[in-house]
């Protein structure tokens, strides 16, 4: 597959560039019978836009997106479901001085090494805008797990160095750079808007949370529940890290620290700690899954910074036109949305090994002599 | 796929469990004319091998590699090749106590909850006996990536907290902890020591570079070099946490100190920094790739833990048997094989996308009339 | 997957139902730098549409297609190209008669089974619609398979019984039917238009070639070409049988017949025959590709006929609305177009075979010392 | 994918070349718990093995299947089943002097074009020999289906000509040709034996049903059942065409005669006729799976033939050595193990579509309680 294709029951395809007509997605493997609608998806797509606060891209963007498959009165029906998010409020014109130079930071050289060719507006395929796609599929992979009592929840846990002192879920939709600590996060707004008025960017640390995952999700070996979340985690451009559970702490850890000690409750195995972050042997255990991401300051700054052109010609650039000075705000949707394609499509892969034998192919109890052979119909055979 | 197999144009399926008949892989996707023999793989193994010194686990196992197929008068013929290494040196007996309790850190609970059903002998799948049939695959690998003058070197960066402070990378297999600075070696070595002699284990961090990997590598979304690279290394079950170039350190640095600057030189664009890691967009730069990967402390020590059976008994034990104190030595092959591994893969795919249309199929010239139309043969079309 | 891709290497997702918003596909793993441009996507389009001719159905489909992305200066960019067409003609009320019974010989009954919720306007996503996605997508592989000299054509080989008695490929889109024998293509138009009229319909065989294709394409074993192209073409809907070569006609020849002698012409292995239909061992011969595909007559019949709802009543139903009395016609180009996906695939999966070790990523001549590590950059590795 | 491997949810990726050390088999994704022993593989190995009778080669070969890995106390754990069966009755010799001429009906000549090197020995890894190890998976396969009282039965439907006037299961294998019509069976025998007196070979039509699918298996679009069925069974060397229910017949039926007229039978959709070949719109319908596949007669004769060697030299030969003078009886297996594989993958597939929500991961009755989400651990999150 040539890149632009994440999952293996749950799959989605997105597709289009940042200057281009659309952005959009095509998400296949939805079980039937779910209860959907657009505003599940516009829901989360709003917290990924552009243009919400001071801390983000001013670029305007509706970010309408439309429907064009897969629901049936307002039920999925299996099939694949479309999603479509019309480019509005892009300017090439920013660009068109970029055209020849390298962008520091940014994708421009590697593309043009792997392609010979690239839509230098605004990144092309390569730009953040591509992450819509994700969160719009993201939305309909929540939608798969809240059927379940599965919920995914992410936050800043740290940006520019400021690391939030406490976990408030509630209080993370409540600023604006989406941390559960309402004091660190006076000061990491402080810290950005210092950072802009710098010509700068800063970075940091998302955080996210999945509960009510049960044990058994995941696959042994190469596909292990961590794997494929760093995978799906680090698919997103400006994630440069990722952990697990204690993570590189562990590295400092001894075993007799790191071991989670495990005990029964009602009826169930569960550990006192939980350093393994929800994962042991690749397999969910039932505890909270905990992954953490580190996040790359954005790549487009104001000040100047020297490159070389396609040609070899060393230049300075300032890159203007309306950029993000921290990322981690947007990226919190785009990392839950990543965590539950996962989740998601493990919940899916697991039924396929747990095929109850008394069910039928509905999921229904079997009647033993449903699936008895018919006789011969008349042609014979 | 469930998960045993990995790659898509060099593909890995691997099988065996730690107390079974055999571990063993089935590589596919190999070129043709390759010159390959035992002994490259050997070499790997042993490597990787347990019982190398006091540092490691004292089973023995001579790991003799046995080749059944895809070789030709000692080349690969494009088919695939089947390595079997039996296992000689387990004694299951050592496991008989543990049959009903869930060891902490292990994988034995969230296996039992997944499939109802598991080898409880030295782990059986999720034991790191699984590994040795990932580096007889990665040594093939290896030699795919040697035809291109492209190297893969790791090393134990840090151990018990202990880090490295140069790096020569002369001195790695000058020492049993495979550390490039050899004063660190020694601390690390007592270190080890002490944790085995208190009846624990420590943990560490791995770095693997490879040089030599042209630009232009890797796919852009979800199939970056980077995405690819954390799901092979988090898929060795001690692996708790992945960076690539500066990780989580750029999570600190403001961009204009992140963005690598570029200049020209002899004709290729270059950067003078490399915070990057060798991968920008997810795409290979042509810079060396450097990645680190946390590794925990082995689950199995000699202290007491306490724990619960599957009957929900809380029980206290202490795993006896032949166990590493400290895995971080033994896990440098592996993680070389996966990082090598996924550079193969992605070389192999990067031709689908530059399939040069003056190539016949052999990737000879083409000669502009072979390729038309036959005229029709006897049999009307 | 969940069945709406296809393809490893060029790979297409389809979405849409018959009565939704809009079919589309999405199609990745297109090389970059390739000339296309819409035309070439519409041209293909227009010979699979609805209201040809007095032999195709009336719908009335305009059938527009919409680029999203993948294109930049009219020339592909090596990303995804998302193509939509919006539904227009569709009349839902045509089916509100229907939405309780199964109709016979539809795929009614069978996704209900399925999904136990299915989109009855017009076959939701089992309609013959979804078809012109797939024609879409084909002509986009078409265009990768001309810049190799290889053509892809199909016509209608026999319709109701009727044969055509002689192949002139100049005479197919000259007649309603798509038949190279323009005597028969006359008969074939007639024996429609009795079944039309019979409230009844008919079937027929379409045979499809591929010239210039090079010896060496098509993989052994499980992906072998034949198996490939009998996949690609058995997932239309209409399709009940496929042949290569000689096929059924194979198993009543003796081998001292069937064995294609292999004769040497101008530097290339030919053969005098052509029973193996250009492929042998599952890899092309570089002689015509020769394949054919049987037909079923179009379930959607004026005629009473006797079937159940779903609360298992009995029921007479007589479809009406404006349906093919033969879908033979317009399966010519959907058969063309899954055949050209196939070959622009295993043209591209060739590639990571043949993988030159001379050339660089972009496929041209490789500098020997290009790809030298470069010394270590300022952050020490 | 490399072309080595077969299914999505239960995987089989085969090994080996005829004249190498082994042949063998990866199966993966088989659900835990299943009784299986070596027993029910060797069975059906023995089965496709040569030196059964006159009609097949007399090359040697006991084929004793060696279990590696999966099964731990008679029953599958879930992990991946590794088979291997060594080569022992090649002469390399029988060979030696075809090295530099391309057989005809061989893939000696596509091979050489494809890798440029090739494994001249029997036919390498394009030897029927590799179908071994697809029996052996096969085998899983049944073991599967078996818990869900579904059978696959295959027979010779029709050699050199001769068809099976009735279709008698239990005669089956009670005759060397696998013929379900006794009388048939005699004239087949007759028919092979003159072939093979004149240095000679037959082909034939294999049939395979299979009985108690359940409706709703397959999937739309790409993954119909037939097109997999097609798919899977083209895949096998001497297969030349492939139809479903009436197949080609349905070409020449009006719609009003093809259509299967519904009813129902104690609460199922049944139908009266089976021209649908138990699949309808790429699902099953729940009525008896009829499918054929044309088989070639074998290229090795002992006929001289006309040829080319690889330096484009004609030369004439005769291919010595022990050659089946008609492949179709012992293809039966080889096509059973195919379409098991198919039903099996699908049946595993189904499930994650059907996914109950109110089951656990392993299928029992989830109690609504046990999935809330923990209280956090001592750690915070």
């Amino acid at each position: 597959m040539p890149g632009s294709c994440f999952g293996e029951f749950l799959t989605v395809s997105t597709f289009g560039e940042s200057h281009g007509t659309a952005v959009g997605v095509v998400v296949d493997g939805v079980p039937p019978g779910l209860e959907l609608s657009i505003d599940d998806i516009q829901r989360d797509l709003d917290r990924r836009r552009p243009g919400q606060s001071l801390v983000t891209s001013a670029r305007r963007e509706s970010d309408r997106a439309e429907l064009l498959s897969g629901l049936f009165e307002g039920r999925t029906t299996g099939t694949p479901i479309a999603i479509v998010i019309r480019n509005e409020g892009h300017r090439s014109s920013d660009y068109e001085r970029l055209r020849e130079a390298f962008r520091p930071g940014h994708a421009d050289w590697s593309y043009q090494a792997k392609y010979g060719i690239r839509d230098w507006r605004g990144g092309g395929r390569a730009s953040g805008r591509e992450t819509a796609a994700r969160v719009a599929a993201g939305a309909v992979a929540r939608a798969i797990l809240a059927g379940r009592g599965i919920t995914v929840t992410g936050y800043a846990l740290e940006i520019a160095g400021i690391r939030a002192g406490r976990i408030d879920l509630a209080a993370i939709e409540a600023n604006p750079v989406r941390c559960p600590d309402p004091e660190a996060a006076r000061l990491m707004e402080r810290a950005i808007a210092e950072a802009k008025d710098a010509g700068d960017s800063v970075g940091g640390v998302v955080e996210v949370l999945a509960d009510g995952i049960p044990a058994g999700l995941g696959d042994p070996v190469f596909d292990k529940l961590e794997a494929l979340l760093a995978h799906a985690t680090l698919s997103v451009g400006a994630v440069r890290g990722f952990e697990i559970g204690s993570g590189f702490g562990a590295a400092r850890m001894r075993g007799s620290v790191y071991n989670d000690e495990l005990y029964a409750e009602d009826g169930r195995v569960r550990s006192r700690t939980n350093h393994a972050g929800g994962v042991s042997g690749g397999i969910s255990t039932g505890e909270r899954l905990v992954v953490r991401c580190a996040i790359r300051p954005p790549a487009s700054i104001a000040r100047s910074q020297r490159t070389v052109t396609g040609a070899g010609e060393p230049v300075e650039i300032a890159i203007g036109g309306r950029h993000d000075p921290c990322i981690v705000p947007r990226a919190v949707p785009v990392l839950e949305a990543m965590v539950a394609l996962v989740l998601a499509d493990r919940l899916l892969a697991q039924a396929a090994i747990s095929q109850p034998l008394d069910r039928d192919v509905q999921g229904r109890p079997a009647a033993g002599t449903s699936h008895r052979p018919p006789p011969p119909a008349p042609n014979g055979r």
